[in-house]
């Protein structure tokens, strides 16, 4: 077994915190990383407020193999994190060439490119360029650090550019079990039995109540194919010699 | 003025750090807390861990008036919160009687109140209890720290409960003033000149994209009514001038 590979989230926003903004970033990165064998351990959100950004960043960077960021790139005067992401290096802060040639090449007319539109090109000193396919302002790596946009379109499209910039684990590969007709407290025993059974495999217990019924999914996971299947099957013959209805109905090639 | 009432959350859950669920407490929580004048400052989102849960919990509960938790108060092996919670605080861990009492009121017949469900009444020693409407098994509440379900149907019964707990401060209103044909690196001089003209009053800027066309929803903040109005039709109009359209689209009584 070679290490786990690991990554960190810092969330970066005031509408976030406030609730005028439901996060959807978090769920679209840990899948994603995932998917390609890189584990998400923390997210922090914080506010737009550079001490927070500073020790958040410094907080998880050292902790994970790689830490993301998300908001706070923009124009305005509440986009900080580029210059809290320096400080947090304690880097010099300011123009990056390639990225101004890039926002000159997005914008064209030299009229479009205000000074607040030019001042997304002010970085750490050393950042390494994440392209943005969509809006033109790039987003930076700085170390073991990737500060991309917040909005989700943006950001989705600088985590696809990543990909060969990062190296990834062994995945973790997922099953789930369903349970109907009997709930958690039900089956807390079973559960037990079939981790003590299957030492190298995970499960998380989610029951659900929905119109139509409620129940209990069961997700596995582990990194070895067959010891999942013989776990997932082991599972629902037992689930079902308590009198529930089970089955194995879902296998995920991504960590569910 | 008085100390703003503060908030900080940690949300428990494999399952949100997958990518398998969608996380909606945080959303439900900031704006629940907003309405009472109580601001969520810091969210974390950690692995069914003891060590991490530990450190979560005492990093932010000196740090704000009030700590939320979600997640982990089941009856399976993978419910860890409530002995995570007793170890934050050095504090015994045992049965509670009333819990205890609870449980077997929600469940009647002996034989439904599993092992594993009586252990749902596990809680540190002094914990105050947090009543759930929904499905029997309480939350708790110790010093500052407040431990609720994840399932966002239950927790937020059990967060409705809590409201004669809580003291909260001056609300923060929004409104939302609206900017189309005009982007962020258009207009970010001009928010810069109305916070400057309006110190009491802040300002989030968050560009959307949309079929049928993307623009800038602005969002000013304060506890002054008076003075929130100002600085919103003052803004609206130098947007005007500028050339886009833009209107006061939203009063809300609550934090946005």
């Amino acid at each position: 077994m070679t290490d786990p590979v690991t990554a960190g989230l810092v969330i970066i926003g005031d509408e976030i915190l406030s609730g005028r903004t439901q996060d959807t970033n978090t769920a679209t990165i840990a899948a994603w990383l995932g998917d390609r064998g890189i584990q998400l351990r923390e997210v922090r959100v914080v506010p737009d407020v550079e001490a927070e950004i500073v020790a958040a960043v410094n907080g998880l960077r050292g902790r994970y193999t790689y830490l993301f960021t998300t908001g706070g790139i923009g124009p305005t005067h509440d986009d900080i994190t580029a210059a809290s992401v320096a400080a947090a290096f304690g880097l010099p802060f300011g123009r990056h060439a390639e990225a101004e040639a890039r926002l000159r090449a997005h914008y064209g007319d030299e009229t479009l490119l205000t000074p607040a539109r030019l001042s997304m090109a002010d970085m750490p000193a050393g950042a390494v360029l994440i392209e943005n396919p969509v809006s033109g302002a790039p987003g930076f790596q700085i170390d073991n650090v990737f500060v991309m946009a917040g909005v989700p379109k943006i950001m989705r499209a600088m985590l696809d550019s990543l990909e060969p910039r990062l190296t990834g684990g062994a995945p973790v590969l997922a099953r789930t079990v369903t349970c109907v007709g009997k709930g958690e407290g039900d089956i807390a025993a079973t559960l037990e039995a079939v981790l003590a059974a299957h030492p190298r495999i995970g499960i998380g217990s989610y029951p659900y109540f929905r119109a139509g019924g409620s129940g209990v999914s069961l997700v596995l996971r582990g990194t070895d194919e067959p010891a999942l299947a013989a776990a997932a099957a082991d599972l629902a013959d037992r689930l079902r010699a308590l009198g529930a209805d089970s089955a194995v109905v879902a296998i995920s090639p991504r960590s569910e």
